[in-house]
């Protein structure tokens, strides 16, 4: 029997793809990380993808776990692998309202269970751009942040169990619903973020948290970071640390907006340094529930520190979402990041993390730092401020290898220096081998080769991605 | 050179204790657990820690490293080796209130992180009765938990980076503080709730959170687990989430308290089935600013709360604290527990995690069982109820070794029956390697044991601890 009729048997014909049938594989959102599958497999249970991996590990075949491949580093470029796509396994097994969990498959797509939970007042507070495509063991493997970070954490802080084919196709259960369980070491926190290369990830254990019954969502222009922040901090003190969001939209931003995306508009008649989208939201009667005048009071708590920054000449300007509409249409505004981002032509993306107080002085440096190497570059950054995380593409304004090395390693200079991390969420993949090799931690970076080696000692999970091979 | 000779040489001679030096260190906490360690080493430095390991690596000698010696499970005993106290490393290296973390050695000892915090109007919310012994190290080691887990989490959820040195003396640098880094593998994650046998610890970045500015504190009484978990929900939904401390103490703890400690008085002139600790703690202005009447709104939540189920029968009988006097005696009732479960004499501890719903079943099959086994056995039962965690003291009446094991095993089929967990916070020590190798997912036994020996091939850190040995 063929490779291919193994395979066939064990998760049937229609659901091993080869030739021109892998081609809606071949690429992932980016379109970066081009590659042609020897085959792509759709098992619909655990026990094929244990199959698979039992047949995988006796023949040594590199196999490449994928979800809805919206990831941003080519972790699912899968050349002449097996992709393994998950998306069969896309049923939610239970959801249990009285403990705020859910149990689902990996392939479950993000708004499904935003649908799903939503229908009894429960959310899954995972929430980006790539929602509607992305699947929960694609956030798992690559430890997804996203826009509500700041209030509920990473994906990693809403797991509480998951379900796992080893290497060697063995099943390992650690679907744990429990949120206090010290019986040995934290194997789960290792397959959350190692991008498939430690394991499979079939299931999971997620936690869900009380839907919020009332927001209340602003787009303000500040004079400085150093005002934002102080405004963050504000809120959390109003509120008692119900913010939900609050992004980072800096002129370079807005203008691209404006340009590319006019349908959307501006908030403001011009365009100010520092564009914040800031959400509160909360459960509580006593913050939602509207008084005699109609007015709820997370509304007013927002409006009231607003107005006072802005007699203070720390907030600039404000618009306050009045309607679910409005809402949307400032939400828009910041999920246009991805498009306006790609599309414009070769591109250095970097994503990168500092604490909170840093940032400004990293943003200083980094034009600094640019103007020096590339001063026709053009820049375009957004980000999630309340996590210090920044996204950055920058334009060098032509291809050039060598000059895309030497901005990486500018930037990443700098990051270093105000102990950042060349990494905030995207995760590693194919497109930060270099970073990975260049700054990790040396002896960390061997631990991770040795916890690499433990769980694949064949080497056939994911091969090529998160762990930069030893130096000759 | 002798051994000692050439330890003496990396810390000084003062701090290498042999012969009748090392009696202070021979036994711990619970009195259960006595060894003879080859000598007690005390370290000041993390290249001392270094210096001591790459020696041990070489010469293949049993390390032991050990924090507060607090632990519950034996996770210091250290028969023959060298026990590593880190006890000396003990400075707090920073604080930054700004970003509102603190870089901690091993050895800081909990509440001097506390008492430092405070002054900041921050607070570390790691809280339980051994807080003036136990350290840092200790806590991570075991990931402990406490009485704030419910609105904190464990040790795991407040730790940002560490520093650890490995076996063979090498030193991992992952002191990020940073709230977002996906730049590898989740190595930090390992280490922690590790008990000491994958590294040593010996440096920390820890979260901190606002001090609370106002709490509002409560013994009651309920008719049953299912009125006090319906009440835990209202307080949350009333409060947003600001339920700190959610504390079960049955009619058989109370009892014991009683007879025990009567100094500490009863809260109310009966002894109910259920008595819950509920503490609120809140920052926000709103929920903390006394009304024009003096009040603070955060207590006037919790009276109203209680005083509508008082209405409708699902509370039975309150108190609230009205002074930090009546709170502090409220909480020295809880705190007596690990006084009150030891010391009576020949006990099977147990510290179990549940889902929250299945609590009250578990109590009730639990007595059941117990009694087939052991008609005269007497129970301690005290609970993290928030966090579906119970822990059990039960008095067999005699010392029979086949008895403890058959209790045990009944106990721990029920737990399993129930979805929950043999360990919840204590961790695996010496005292749970039965119960690991019984209980634990085969396939997660060993994968920790790869684990185990990627990070100590030759087995020198805390052996005989957390990872049973394989069967023959």
């Amino acid at each position: 029997m063929t490779l291919i009729e193994r395979l066939a048997e064990i998760v049937g014909p229609a659901n091993v793809l080869t030739g021109a049938d892998t081609a809606p594989y071949r690429d992932d959102w980016t379109g970066r990380y081009w590659s042609e599958p020897r085959a792509v497999l759709r098992p619909a249970t655990t026990a094929e993808v244990a199959a698979i991996l039992r047949l995988a590990s006796v023949e040594a075949l590199p196999v490449v776990p994928a979800g809805g491949r919206t990831g941003l580093t080519g972790g699912t470029e899968a050349e002449g692998a097996l992709m393994l796509s998950l998306e069969r396994m896309n049923r939610i097994r239970a959801i249990r309202p009285e403990a705020r969990t859910a149990v689902v498959e990996a392939g479950v797509i993000l708004s499904t269970l935003h649908d799903a939970t939503a229908a009894l007042d429960l959310y899954f507070p995972l929430w980006f751009g790539a929602r509607g495509s992305a699947t929960i063991g694609g956030a798992l493997s690559t430890n997804a942040g996203g826009s509500n970070v700041l209030r509920y954490g990473s994906t990693r802080a809403l797991c509480l169990g998951l379900e796992v084919v080893l290497a060697d196709g063995r099943v390992m259960d650690l679907m744990s619903e429990l949120h206090k369980d010290n019986s040995g070491y934290d194997l789960k926190d290792l397959f959350i973020g190692a991008e498939g290369t430690l394991g499979v990830i079939t299931a999971a254990v997620m936690k869900l948290v009380p839907a919020p019954r009332a927001h209340a969502t602003a787009m303000l222009a500040a004079p400085s970071l150093t005002a934002a922040l102080a405004l963050l901090n504000r809120l959390q003190h109003a509120t008692g640390g119900l913010v939900e969001a609050f992004e980072f939209m800096p002129r370079d931003y807005m203008e691209q907006l404006r340009d590319r995306r006019p349908d959307l508009g501006q908030p403001f008649a011009e365009i100010h340094d520092v564009t914040i989208l800031v959400e509160l939201g909360a459960t509580a009667p006593r913050d939602t529930d509207p008084g005699p005048d109609g007015s709820v009071p997370l509304t007013g708590l927002l409006e009231e520190t607003l107005g006072a920054m802005l007699e203070e000449g720390l907030v600039l300007d404000a618009v306050i979402a009045t309607s679910e509409a409005q809402r949307a249409a400032i939400w828009a505004r910041r999920e246009a990041a991805a498009e306006i981002a790609t599309g414009v032509g070769h591109a250095v993306d970097l994503d990168v993390a500092l604490p909170l107080d840093r940032v400004e002085t990293f943003l200083a440096r980094l034009q600094d730092g640019l103007h020096a190497l590339a001063p026709c570059a053009v820049t375009n950054t957004v980000g999630h401020l309340g996590d210090g995380n920044i996204h950055l593409a920058i334009f060098p304004g032509r291809e050039d290898a060598a000059l895309d090395d030497r901005i990486t390693e500018a930037v990443e200079d700098i990051v270093a220096d105000l102990g950042g991390s060349f990494s905030a969420e995207h995760g590693i993949g194919r497109s930060k081998l270099g970073s990975m090799r260049r700054r990790k931690d040396p002896v960390a970076l061997d631990m991770m080769r040795a916890v690499k080696a433990a769980f694949d000692p064949k080497g056939i999970l994911n091969p090529g991605k998160t762990v930069p091979e030893s130096r000759a």
